[in-house]
């Protein structure tokens, strides 16, 4: 068994660590150190070089490193039939749907204001905002699991995805005729899509248009689907109230990105679903276990719909 | 039917008008425009002069504008057998609950902290803080809501108090001796006690020397609380992490405080559980008409806990 780990090297080689102690499998080898690229049956990536996957001969699971795999499936080297999976585990959508509770508790409760203030000795009392709509676009394991906490906590939830979805206390729109009706009531759009062509961009000026005046956005979904400059224009023309941006198309955000000054955009580094390398690990060695067994894998996704 | 309202000007005028809106009755003054004092049957104050209560002869009822009554009671001249009544609420403890839950998240998540990174542009992501353990001192009825949304949300919640609880899930510490005991564990340490002589300064070198190493106090109790100088002392030998407080000895909090620039203090202007001011005139007015008809009345104070 020989896995090839694909991505930046000092979180490859923490990630190596835990791949030989789980498995007791001493070959894990980390690009660009391939050796013969015919003794690589399984690749772990997170994004990889369009035509480096047709490298491999003998290549039989690609693995995601993370939840998504729209780094991945546009790579048109990939060999037909080679299985790609992705990781999807309860901590990471509990960890995110906290998140999630936590920025709009941050925005209605004026937290992170406050401490703004504090800078300038300012005292400036004001009240809760009271709005509690929120709509939800994505409604995969995430979205649920976010949903979910959201309406434990006394808000009321809407979904949007691609198709129809039954969860208890949610409103379920879907199909790009309910993008607009989904959206015009909430307090707080969360972004929460899987990123494919349809959805690159989908956070754009007509989107903003259609949010009620002074709502907020949260994007927790990935850099793509906002349009930087449609959001920076919102914000100007006072459409929406402020956003929060857990993702970006270039990470680490530029230094010199208008974004880090903007007064009504709060930047957190990506960190509303940090990955727990050992979950992956254990993830991924299950599934080539079952690759080699012949047997059907977890998570593996459906190269057609993206996810 | 004559009130006496007794704070500062600007909150009185708003608050006479919900009195005379919804009593119909017009005769409704503003100290220090009493008139002749035994025209005065009801005060409605937050805190007062000492000596003041005595000075009306035909006084029937005492009510505070707030949940607190320690601004009152430690006054001398009130005359035996009025009753003095404080304002309780369902919004206020939902509020309260509400503001200690995102008060943890914040900092649990860091999410003020980006924000402070992001003046900078410092891209540095990190982990969730895992610590889950919340010990509540003060289990009336802003401590029990509070307790039950921290469960509810997945937080293991003991509540410290003068008497035992019993909450679903929430162990129970009670009286002087399990005050230690108590705070050992937790992560997060919530003061939500009435002020009363015994609660005063209980936020002290021995208490944070009790607290676990690194743990977060949130102080959304009383300003006198906290001896400010401990928590300094606290923070300064690194023996907790750091402090958000919500109400301070002298509010507000003035220009030249230490705490304004304190970087491991989080302030917040007061607003844990801002008061609605209709419903704190619709309950008055019902103790109003309670007392008239020789009934008992609401949320009535027993001076001897103070609380």
């Amino acid at each position: 068994m020989t896995i090839l780990i694909i991505f930046n090297q000092a979180d490859a080689e923490e990630f190596r660590n835990h791949l030989i102690a789980l498995s007791g499998c001493p070959d894990v080898r980390i690009w660009p150190n391939v050796g013969d690229p015919s003794d690589i049956e399984c690749v772990i990536l997170w994004k990889q070089d369009e035509g480096l996957l047709g490298q491999f001969p003998n290549l039989k699971l690609i693995a995601s490193y993370g939840a998504g795999v729209e780094n991945i499936l546009y790579d048109t080297s990939i060999p037909d039939g080679v299985p790609v999976t992705r990781f999807v585990d309860d901590t990471l959508s509990d960890q995110m749907a906290e998140f999630v509770l936590a920025a709009i508790l941050n925005h209605r409760l004026h937290i992170t204001h406050y401490r703004e203030l504090q800078a300038a000795s300012h005292w400036r009392p004001g009240y809760f905002l009271k709005g509690k709509k929120v709509t939800i676009l994505g409604m995969g394991e995430l979205g649920n699991c976010t949903a979910t906490l959201l309406t434990t906590n006394g808000y009321k939830v809407s979904g949007w995805s691609r198709t129809e979805k039954n969860i208890v206390n949610v409103k379920s729109y879907f199909g790009d005729d309910q993008l607009n009706i989904s959206l015009k009531d909430a307090d707080y759009v969360i972004c929460l899509l899987p990123l494919t062509p349809a959805t690159t961009h989908i956070l754009n000026s007509d989107l903003f248009k259609t949010m009620k005046t002074g709502a907020y956005l949260i994007n927790v979904g990935r850099g793509d689907h906002l349009n930087e400059d449609d959001l920076l224009d919102a914000l100007y023309k006072e459409q929406i109230s402020g956003a929060l941006l857990d993702v970006f198309s270039t990470e680490p955000l530029p230094d010199d990105h208008p974004f880090w000054r903007h007064p009504k955009i709060h930047i957190t580094p990506h960190i509303s679903s940090p990955t727990d390398k050992v979950q992956v690990a254990i993830q991924i060695l299950e599934n080539y276990k079952r690759m080699k067994a012949g047997q059907s894998l977890i998570n593996q996704v459906d190269p057609k719909r993206s996810y």
